[in-house]
């Protein structure tokens, strides 16, 4: 999973707010092997799972058997069970989200009393409650709006099109100021568009996924524009060893989290169609006006001062990500009695 | 009070939200020799008035009863009665803030429900009624947080220590997306340290009035710090003069507005005392930690795109003050039957 030992945080107790989610679920799961004690926050049940998520889940709930990790649910928006959840904690990763970039526009009120309200309380929740150390994932692919230059360091203009950006923003400056003003050690990484097992919401959060269920059934994709948008995408696994990188620092920092490389959507299809061997049915939908034409991060600083580095090429991650769907279909299928793994 | 004249911004009807309070009120008189239907919405009642502000309501009501100026009351936070304030309108001025910088910390909970929330009910009004233009306040002190280099231009990474900067940048990001995905034309001027007369709130907003009325009647004055707080202060003529131009405008932008000139808070009281004629009575305080210490803006790009530049110096602009405050003073003990101003 990771080549940074989860214990290297250094924490008495970790708090992962969203722990159920997509980088959540993996995330606890690079700590289930070691002895810090993990608590997981999150809602009671989450909705329109696919069926590789109900796996995760399930696994979950089986290691909140396990010595180190523990489930705690309620609902960040209105802080119901926060309290409880901070008690005896002194670290905290914050990843939830309750919206995400394509739909935020839609309701930007609702974006901001769920997302920036909730943060706010969180953060009056950790003083109150003496919790002095935080890592928020931030959205690399839109807190920039339409880069000036690429790939786009930490330091470019921040004038994001997106209100589910502007949230992440408006998050960011309040951590940015309890980390000057209130000695918080806040650590943002700004996360380009990470994929992997365990993606919810299939067809809204994460177009690899996406791309490989659609080919393999041989269902049509939908792409908005004509497929030359140009994103930064990044393996789950490097997220997560980014994340245990940035809990243990003892001071503040923003840094940039993607592979540094840009591809287009066309080029993911062509990779999905080829670790597959079957042809996509695509069909191109009119752009979309919040989408960002080319944007990949400049990941010098991370590499620099938390001393990390993505590990797996696109191509690379796309195979270890088709070949994990493969064998938990062979499980399924293998359960249900049947031995021998789908193509 | 300006050498714009009203009438150049081009508008069937000019909404002025905060109509009642220190910028709006200026604002509103430069309106009110031109022919253009103005109208003021804000509070039933501002708290806490000091003498001077109590005169201004009573001449803008008055105003009210000449033919462009019309007054609706409501309640910004929760938005009642801003969509009848709306109807007609072609042009909305934007100078509403519940909070201030210094007091916003103790609660940026309520201060991103009243201000931020506020704003996004505004601009989705706004969108309904089809009003497509917007000239909004902005803070050019805290926006940028401690400047990494002087005179800070619009460029400047927004860094802000402030929960009052914080939702400023907030709502300037949602300004420029509605400018950039539904073409609204919404130009924002980060105003400096403006002063003039009118300034509500004597002892919280507003030094040079402060020290003004603090020396003339004797009073003890207290410093956050040692005085060596740098801030570029602007006289409010030269404010209404940049807020005219900007709501001409048929183009988005954000504009640093100030003097471009750096004052400390020793010579703001050196120019007082000069002006009154009569010694201060000091006592400095602890820094406060979300004080920045030196800021001064780049006011080049409103020089050439505005096509504006402040007129009135420091020394100037404190002499028009306390010649207006005097005269004022002289009125009153006039109608009180002592035509002897006093000193």
């Amino acid at each position: 999973m990771s080549d940074f030992n989860a214990a290297a945080v250094g924490a008495k107790r970790v708090l992962v707010l969203g722990g159920r989610g997509f980088l959540g679920t993996h995330f606890v799961d690079a700590f289930a092997r070691c002895k810090i004690p993990v608590r997981i926050f999150d809602r009671r049940a989450r909705q329109s799972l696919d069926p590789a998520s109900v796996d995760v889940i399930d696994s979950l709930d089986d290691m909140a058997g396990a010595s180190n990790v523990e489930i705690v649910t309620g609902d960040f928006a209105c802080g119901e069970g926060l309290a409880d959840a901070l008690d005896g904690v002194d670290l905290v990763y914050h990843f939830i989200s309750t919206t995400v970039p394509s739909t935020s526009n839609a309701n930007p009120i609702s974006d901001v009393q769920s997302n920036l309200i909730g943060t706010l309380r969180l953060l009056e929740m950790m003083r109150d409650a003496g919790v002095r150390r935080i890592v928020y994932v931030s959205s690399g692919g839109t807190v920039y709006g339409n880069p000036l230059t690429l790939p786009v360091p930490e330091t470019h203009p921040l004038q994001p099109l997106c209100s589910y950006g502007i949230v992440k923003v408006a998050v960011e400056n309040y951590l940015h100021m309890h980390a000057e003003l209130y000695g918080l050690t806040s650590n943002v990484l700004r996360v380009a568009n990470p994929y992997g097992t365990h993606q919810h919401h299939i067809g809204v959060q994460g177009i690899i996924p996406t791309f490989f269920k659609k080919v393999a059934e041989g269902s049509p994709i939908e792409i908005w524009g004509d497929g030359s948008v140009v994103r930064d995408y990044i393996h789950v696994n490097d997220v997560v060893s980014a994340l245990l990188r940035a809990g243990a620092r003892d001071q503040a920092g923003t840094f940039n989290i993607g592979s540094g490389i840009g591809h287009s959507v066309n080029e993911i299809l062509e990779i999905v169609q080829r670790h597959i061997g079957q042809q996509a049915n695509v069909r191109y939908l009119p752009q979309r006006n919040f989408d960002v034409a080319r944007i990949y991060l400049d990941i010098s600083k991370a590499r620099l001062e938390l001393d990390w580095q993505p590990l797996l090429s696109l191509d690379a991650g796309c195979a270890l990500y088709w070949e994990a769907i493969r064998q938990q279909a062979g499980h399924r299928h293998a359960a249900a009695g049947n031995m021998e793994p789908p193509r």
